[in-house]
């Protein structure tokens, strides 16, 4: 949630000439995303998302971004693509940041989502998936081993003042998965950071997904081991195999999981939450005096990698052969 | 700007239940409001602000502020009253904080407001004051002199950290305004915070007042030196007397001020200073952890207050008699 760049008039009446939009009937922070300061714009020609990238985006990433959103918006899958100003270009700068404007997608995120929503994510996220499949450009993974492993000796010093323990627990999860991590699966763009928070639901259909900031190219089974993580756990800390196999047997159904993707997951699963409890860890221990959100807790993925730790196949997932 | 509170989808589907909302569309958070929880909700019959109060908002003058707002629309004002749910309450509980429902006004405040936009406020301000004048209940204003004195205390030991000789400034200021407080001017009821911030202007036209958290009982003079305070003053410092006039003439038409009140107004211009010197004071002295709000820099009023000083009458606001 966060807002931490104002906006002037003059940039506002700028930004409405350069698209077009007639004139502003609104304009609201939007209280939501991490990484940007969102705004809600409404003029006489609609409603659209204005996003202000702050440093935590790189300027030289928002071509591949907005190449992105646009390949999959043709592709029919349900994100918004940036519109493009008079002057043909889809990033602008507005009050000396990069900007881009997107038409506004209703819908609500479910704050804990039912095994129908986790099985209709499932197959958006397979759809996903195969809309990819002809988008040329590539972005490496920055939060796959090589990242994890500086996250870790930045954050070893003092991740016992966080949860006894804790340096040693991840120090060995890196090492086993620094020597186990799949190598060979069917790969391409991923979301990488599909929570529920970044899923706009219209009630039980997908009306958008949002928040592509971290899409980069990796295992697709990793981008469901992301998922599996945000979307099937109980708030107790429960792995819910209801919704864990709707979620798999709906992807499946749409892209098939082959054995070799099936047979990783718990791996990839383990990959994925030592991904968020380190980034959440970091921010908990370099609280951001500038940010306007509240570090999120990093002991909820301590749970849930642990729950990975003990998985032996996607079986205990909820997985079973259609 | 500030979303303390989530609410979750039980909480959501509670609240179109019971205010008879029929399906949620959207839901967001708005980066606005210091003090309290601010959502955007659109269903399917139309759009609402969700208002969770949190602690800076006391739970008994809640009834104080739905009577007002209910009064002031009812008399014609440009505001939002509160919607009542089936029970007919107009204040219900969310997420275990009181809260209130009300009609979605469009519109954009200006950051930085033209002469004729300050004349459209002074308008609106003496309407606002006329349409007050058949409410009957009342509140004490607790950022008045007993006010300023208790935030003099907890600010002084620390306040040279901010601007060099600012205790003693503040101290010597503190003094004479006790000293020559005005008595006996018109009062009633005052907005008593009605920053640009706080008017949603469409086009021209006020479409909205919003925020009457601080609403209070107090002299209708003091209500203007808030503004021209607020409305009048240049970026780079300088007060703009056609700004001033403006503001000044506009709700004089509306509501004649009293020689009393013109020869006052450089007392309550430095009282109002004052007031919100002190508060951006204490907030900056008194960082919250848990604020999701950049505390605003209170150096900008000692230099409003350092110009109060120096003038000697209602014309050095730009007053000129019609």
């Amino acid at each position: 949630m966060a807002v931490y760049t104002q906006i002037s008039d003059e940039a506002l009446e700028s930004l409405t000439n350069r698209f077009d939009l007639g004139s502003l009937v609104m304009v609201k922070g939007i209280a939501e995303g991490v990484e940007n300061s969102n705004f809600l714009v409404e003029t006489t020609r609609g409603r659209f998302v204005l996003t202000l990238y702050e440093r935590r985006v790189k300027a030289e990433d928002l071509p591949y971004f907005m190449e992105l959103l646009t390949h999959l918006k043709q592709q029919g899958i349900a994100c918004a693509a940036p519109l493009h100003a008079r002057d043909g270009r889809a990033v602008v700068e507005i009050s000396g940041r990069p900007a881009a404007l997107f038409p506004f997608l209703p819908g609500v995120s479910p704050k804990r989502p039912s095994a129908t929503q986790c099985g209709t994510l499932g197959g958006a996220l397979a759809h996903l998936h195969r809309a990819s499949q002809g988008f040329a450009l590539v972005r490496p993974n920055a939060l796959s081993l090589d990242g994890w492993a500086s996250l870790v000796a930045a954050t070893a010093p003092r991740a016992d003042s966080v949860y006894p323990g804790l340096a040693v627990l991840i120090a060995q999860e890196l090492a086993f998965l620094q020597g186990g991590w799949p190598r060979g699966l069917p790969r391409g763009t991923i979301h990488a950071d599909l929570f529920p928070d970044n899923v706009l639901f219209l009630g039980e259909r997908i009306n958008g997904l949002i928040d592509f900031y971290f899409a980069c190219t990796d295992d697709y089974a990793y981008d469901v081991a992301v998922c599996l993580n945000s979307w099937c756990f109980e708030p107790d800390g429960a792995f819910n195999h209801t919704k864990g196999h709707a979620l798999l047997s709906r992807y499946h159904a749409d892209r098939a999981l082959l054995p070799a993707e099936l047979a990783a997951l718990p791996v990839l699963c383990r990959g994925a939450a030592l991904r968020f409890l380190l980034t959440r860890l970091y921010d908990w221990l370099h609280p951001d005096s500038q940010a306007m959100v509240r570090p999120k807790d990093p002991r909820e993925y301590v749970m849930k990698l642990r729950f990975h730790q003990t998985a032996l196949s996607a079986v205990d997932y909820g997985w079973h052969a259609p």
